[in-house]
């Protein structure tokens, strides 16, 4: 048997997952065909149907399947309180966790990187800075990574805030220097915004 | 964000997917969302591909697209040395390292599992006995993994092999005891065919 045709182009598809790589599609391939075709079928019309129906929330440019993602859409969240950061898997993370965090989001899908050609522009900051001249927010929690970039990021957006006389303040407490922000577990995040401090 | 909707069903069904954990599904479903969407409409469409193009070999039971699999099609290969397996990621591995092999195979989808309910029938012995009886079959070599259950299994095959004259053969030498087939590497594998003994 070779590694072409159908069965050589789902081992070459799978490899598209994070953290995958040819010794682990193969097994995948053959674990699906072999002991759970039902599961593949799911799994194709789930990927489809996120596909069609997933998109970025108007306001806050999460994913989500409508218009308005759900907190946007939620009268009861904070619209002053504007928790900025860097991916969807983020926003998740926060809201999984028992922050207490009750404002809404601003996702960046990034952080500047100008090595990269990642500037203001690639992460919407207009549409950021429409947010803070709005006259809704009150405090802008940076809820970037602990990383050099993420740090850059928040001093940049810190200073578009001061700008428009909007408080700023950096979640800190817990974070391990250079983590990411989605690994962290639960509690370490209810720490960190809990203590977060002025910027 | 919920896990419910398109996105949670993304996470869930990714979750068929050997070795992959929530934590890891979600990661994968945020990945594909956002970086990677022609990536996923690719793995979707040669899910849906392989799921319809392959069936198993009515000859040797692999996976395959054809009535024949590639081998069993292949009029070069010695149909008188018929090698017999668990699965066929197996036959895979032996095809791709550099064994010799230019036999037939034979795949069981198994190994006899009494307690498991797993037993001749199950593993299609009727279809490998009506090779035997052919005349056709010179030696099996006997190729399930050194558990104690592919051992087990190599044993009865070994005596239905005798009943018809049949000379049979154990992969052994460089196989470590317990090991999965699948995942020696292929120079042991090379060895543990040139090395091979009489039953
Ligand atoms: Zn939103
Ligand atoms: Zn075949």
């Amino acid at each position: 048997m070779s590694s072409t045709g159908a069965l050589g182009q789902l081992m070459q598809a799978l490899r598209c997952l994070p953290g995958v790589g040819p010794k682990s599609a193969q097994r995948m391939a053959f674990h699906l065909l072999q002991r759970n075709r039902p599961g593949a079928r799911q799994l194709a019309e789930a990927l489809l149907d996120a596909l069609d129906r997933i998109g970025h929330c108007a306001e806050c440019r999460t994913l989500t399947e409508g218009t308005l993602c759900p907190v946007c859409a939620n009268p009861q969240r904070d619209r002053s309180l504007l928790c900025v950061v860097e991916t969807p898997a983020e926003v998740h993370a926060i809201d999984q966790a028992a922050t207490g965090f009750q404002g809404v989001f601003f996702v960046l899908h990034g952080r500047l990187s100008p090595l990269d050609g990642i500037g203001p522009d690639e992460l919407r900051l207009d549409l950021l800075e429409r947010r803070f001249q709005s006259g809704e927010v009150k405090e802008a929690i940076l809820a970037t990574n602990t990383t050099v970039e993420g740090e850059a990021t928040a001093h940049y957006i810190h200073a578009m805030a001061r700008r428009d006389g909007i408080r700023t303040s950096r979640i800190a407490y817990g974070m391990p220097f250079g983590g990411e922000l989605e690994y962290v577990d639960g509690t370490t995040l209810a720490h960190a915004f809990k203590g977060r401090r002025e910027f």
